[in-house]
């Protein structure tokens, strides 16, 4: 029921806006694409609002293309769900035999489909754990259910929150250590310390920390944006799962306290019980859920005169802030790891890279020694390749194994993971300059080795070594393999001609 | 045969001693207790003994506590063991479906309460591994036998030593890390170092963590009173699995030596296979036996003008004697951890603390954030609470999870489980000051957050949020939470008149 | 075919050679053994080169042992494979079900020798990964199919690499940590850094940590000897599990960047389509393949004028050369662990120990705290036995486990697991210098502990305990614990006269 209310709320609250915008067409790829008109609507709607900075606008469209996708998703699930109830009530068995057997074959080619794409994830592997008016968190099913190979990351789990604009995330705390990263919108952070709560403006882009207990609450103080949070939670004690434990709370969200005995509480917070079960039955409004401009600006930190230090602390680390690792026209990576911060990202052995790839652009092929990556779309669209030796069927008569491309289209919400030392390539379609998280797991030690560009793992072998091991000659190889760009190329094949002169 | 034999001598042990004592009755919680007459007598006996000091009648009455359990546990097997003996002999045939159907219907329910209980362990989860005339050592079953929600403990076990008066646990080294505390008793620990026995008196309360594979024996000094020493062991190579491994020994317990070949310990041993035969031969007491007290006083460490570093050393850590991290008049609580011993605490990360609840007292309702508490009930009468999200079996259509009250009694020798982030309160009884000792597993970087006294969570969230989170007046959330104490309160509750004035 | 081509071709390279030798028999511990004839000739071949040192010839000696070795591995492999084939073509029914019933029975059988000897590994228990003609790598089974006792070490892989002579090893990556040791044979071994590829003579005894993902070759510069390297893999996500990533190549093995697809290679390359397949269609001579000798000499490195720093490194630890822990007449052993290598062996937590006995001589009777060894005879002949409470069936009564010897004999390439804190002893036989390394995993405070020899536990525990552990008289106990060697002693046994004396 929730859904569908919140599903024609969201419907209005979108059809109110929108016009037309014509969507690039990917055609570079040989692939032509239809966009959605209520997409071109929105999109154009943000284009038309002239009080908007650049930078809001942007956000505004990529909010479009988020809301978009989440949309699809519904109604795939509602297609999913729609023939399994007829099957109680309106068809014949006859068909019911043939839907059933249609239905085993779509889950045999579905296993198969999985078995070749063990690091892809798409949107019918995230589960909706919590959905309220004010917003949902979806949670990716656990890592080893898509693939045995992913055994190393099998105690993390990926999670993406939604608040609409002007909401409250209630007070919480889990059980594992959270890494929280701003994808799009601008957020209130209050976290509870010792004697307080310190408060943190999430700009997009920010990244934060947050140890396993730590109560936590969130807002969304945008009037009209959506909030979009990557959250890693790092389960401390249940490897591969975690839980919400609300302290404040009432009836929905449900207070642990009130699960405590009535003698318990009593004794605890020194109150008749008649009182506290008039405390414990107010809150009934969800965990996420709707405030006012003026709620939202009362939350807001301030620094005065009396309270210096009560005023808005900033999260250490901003993505788009760092300094590159690797920069040029054609791309920008940026990383923030364990030698940054010795506190948390150290002890939970992780490190936060943002690839942004201007358009018609790539990253080098290259691999990590040490890290496996956790990635996210967040913005813009194109292509992923990993290559990969475990799922080729061929029987190789051969001395070494086979290698088997694994590939797919990326577009905003999209999660990947590419295990350490399987080498890949990430590129940016015609006119989307591709925006990706990546959470890399085991990051202490890592090295990134490339095999095109400046001091590639070819060009840096001897070349003796390298003739033996091409079996052809080194001065043709280096010819291939030296190019000066480092990391980032434009993603353009040179012609035949062009080449050879 | 070794079990009836032992009981018959420990039961006449007791009836030689006792009388009569008053159990205070167990009212405050509504329950009324009746107490066993030979528990009576035992303890009446121990006030008796007028060469007793205060505290030696307290470890006396104790002694009679723990002793009185583990008979009720014994009684138990037996009546257990009975009705199968019985299967096989006595009854015909339609007798036998219809008890084991109602054993099947028991075991259903077993079951349910397992589920139901994931965290709180009783006698009859505990094993006996060995069983001497002199002693015992039981080990509690493996924790995710209990609960898959146990897995971040799996790896460990937790044993009790039990020694009666003057014994001698033979020298031994087991293939675990291993925590030792005095939970009941005077001990002699010789510890093998390189080349010289370290002997350690062992007070109660006396915590000390001893290395994978150092040989270990132990000696019980009392006279009169048994030792009971908790063990957590923390197996290196084989998780949840350890092994004993005793060098010196002969048939009972049995050499590891004399498993070798006889050309390998005649070459080693430099002794004609006859002598080395003889030697293996002789011991067939057990590995606990009873040894005179001149034997207990020629085992004591002493000093010497000629060899002055030979006297006794002492543990470095007694948590009765530790500065307290909380005390008032309701409690104390002591901890030894990481920051305190780099060298075994630290690497096992792991940390110990003795929760001393006075009587009619409780602990602030609270959580660890990364700590995971195993709790080995000492002393004293009480109640544990749980608050759990993972075993309610309601559906919610909420926007968060329900939570499910997990309780126990608690009495001398009850195991419970705490896992991190979980809300728990401790509780004591009229006239019975509860005793706890926890080993808190994973607890570097724990923090200990409340919800009721000084600096609780709610209390340190910000106004605003706290209105919102509870859906109430900031003010009359801050009445209800703002109470001075910190950690241990009394339990009583205020009735509805005198709070509300 | 590559086999069988591979082996004709061997045969033939050591019949041009051989004549006579004659091996000295194993008579020590009442086991005659015939050698083979072609062993024979293979030594005495390496006897009579006159041009070779010393250490020349022993080299030369110790490469007739494998290489025997080898070849028995694979007769016994063609026998196993041929009733196979048989079954579906010559054989009545009858026949079939009568030789399917002894296998069975054999499967039996073979099963419960494994469950008697979960520590040994046979030839059997390798699987060839690689086979090509300039040699194969061999890796051992997982250790947990062996026997679930060894899940500490379940991680870990063995893997063999041999080389013939004048062979190259051709470039890949792995995403496992590697540490590499020379077991035989002088190799070149160059490492891709970050500009340059770092070249490293490996002579016998030497030992190379490698981290995940770093590219490598290596070279068998020898003209007519074998290489053989033992690899230690430490997966890096994958528990148990490895890959090779060949990045040059071609078809054989297969380069990673021919996976990818055509428009990333253009665009990351630089090149037109046709000369990439060009080059991605040269290499065809397998990933281990013979190159001539000038060939070997190009790929030397050299120090020069201008490059001063391009000169062949040394490895930074030879296990031959460290300074031993333990030496007398009777032995030498050598290690290399955490302390030493702060940046690869502390990390993954490991040390390196070469046991050197003397023939006719054993190690003392030992255990390690923490540390549980893998094994790999390089040299000789001998025996280990290690005791074990876990495979004991005999129902103990007593109060303490029963123990079990597990022994086997050890020759060249054997491999054996001793778990921590279970106690073992090596020894070698009459005119067999027996040569083992060991990867001790879980190095860190790891402590040997003996029972025999100066400062063993049993000395080390004083009079009043030794008594009552052996219930014997101390002064007796003494008299055959106290000896004056360390750690190594001669294999021989005391007359009963003699020692009585």
């Amino acid at each position: 029921m929730a859904i569908t209310t919140n599903f024609s709320l969201t419907l209005f609250f979108f059809f109110f806006f929108f016009f037309f915008f014509l969507f690039p067409l990917f055609s570079n790829l040989g692939l032509a694409q239809v966009e959605d008109p209520e997409l071109k609507t929105c999109k154009h709607q943000c284009l038309q609002q002239h009080q908007y900075s650049q930078s809001d606008q942007q956000q505004c469209l990529q909010s479009c293309e988020l809301y978009h996708h989440l949309k699809q998703e519904r109604e795939k699930q509602i297609e999913e769900e729609t023939p399994k109830k007829k099957d109680h009530s309106h068809y014949h068995q006859h068909q019911q035999e043939e839907e059933s057997r249609e239905r085993q074959e779509e889950e045999q080619e579905k296993q198969e489909e999985e078995d070749d794409n063990p690091y892809i994830f798409e949107d019918s592997d995230f589960h909706t754990k919590v959905q309220t008016e004010g917003g949902r968190i979806r949670v990716l099913k656990n890592f080893t259910q898509n693939s045995k190979l992913l055994q190393g990351i099998q105690n993390l789990r990926l999670a993406i929150l939604e608040a609409r604009p002007h909401t409250f995330v209630s007070p919480r705390h889990f059980d594992s250590d959270v890494v929280l990263f701003n994808m799009m919108g601008r957020a209130l952070l209050g976290l509870v310390k010792e004697s307080q709560t310190e408060k943190f403006i999430l700009e997009r882009g920010d990244m934060m920390p947050i140890p396993a207990g730590t109560p936590l609450y969130i807002v969304n103080r945008e009037e009209r944006e959506k909030l979009f949070l990557a959250m890693l939670h790092i389960p401390v004690s249940t490897p591969g799962k975690f839980e919400e434990f609300f302290g404040p709370g009432g009836q929905d969200p449900e207070s642990v306290l009130s699960a405590f005995s009535q003698n318990v509480l009593q004794a605890a917070l020194q109150s008749p019980i008649g009182k506290l079960e008039r405390l414990f039955n107010q809150q009934n409004e969800g965990s996420i859920f709707k405030i006012s401009k003026e709620q939202v600006q009362a939350l807001a930190p301030r620094r005065s005169y009396w309270r210096p230090f009560s005023g808005p602390s900033r999260p250490e680390f901003n993505l788009f802030n760092r300094r590159t690792t690797y920069s040029n026209e054609y791309g920008r990576l940026t990383e923030v790891g364990p030698a940054d911060d010795k506190d948390n990202l150290d002890r939970l052995n992780l490190m936060l890279t943002l690839a942004n790839i201007s358009q018609e652009s790539m990253s080098t092929i290259h691999y990590n020694s040490h890290a496996t990556k956790i990635a996210v779309v967040i913005d813009g669209r194109g292509f992923v390749q990993i290559v990969c030796p475990h799922v080729s069927k061929a029987k190789h008569e051969k001395s070494g194994p086979s290698y088997h491309r694994i590939s797919s289209e990326l577009k905003p919400g999209k999660v990947f993971v590419v295990p350490q030392a399987h080498p890949f390539v990430l590129m940016s379609s015609k006119g989307q300059n591709l925006l990706v998280l990546c959470f890399e797991i085991n990051a202490r030690d890592n090295k990134k080795f490339t095999f095109a560009g400046k001091d590639n793992i070819v060009s840096s072998l001897d070349d003796n070594a390298k003739e033996l091991a091409f079996n052809y000659p080194s001065d043709l190889v280096n010819k291939i393999f030296n190019r000066k760009e480092t990391f980032f190329f434009p993603l353009e094949s040179p012609s035949e001609e062009r080449a050879d002169a």
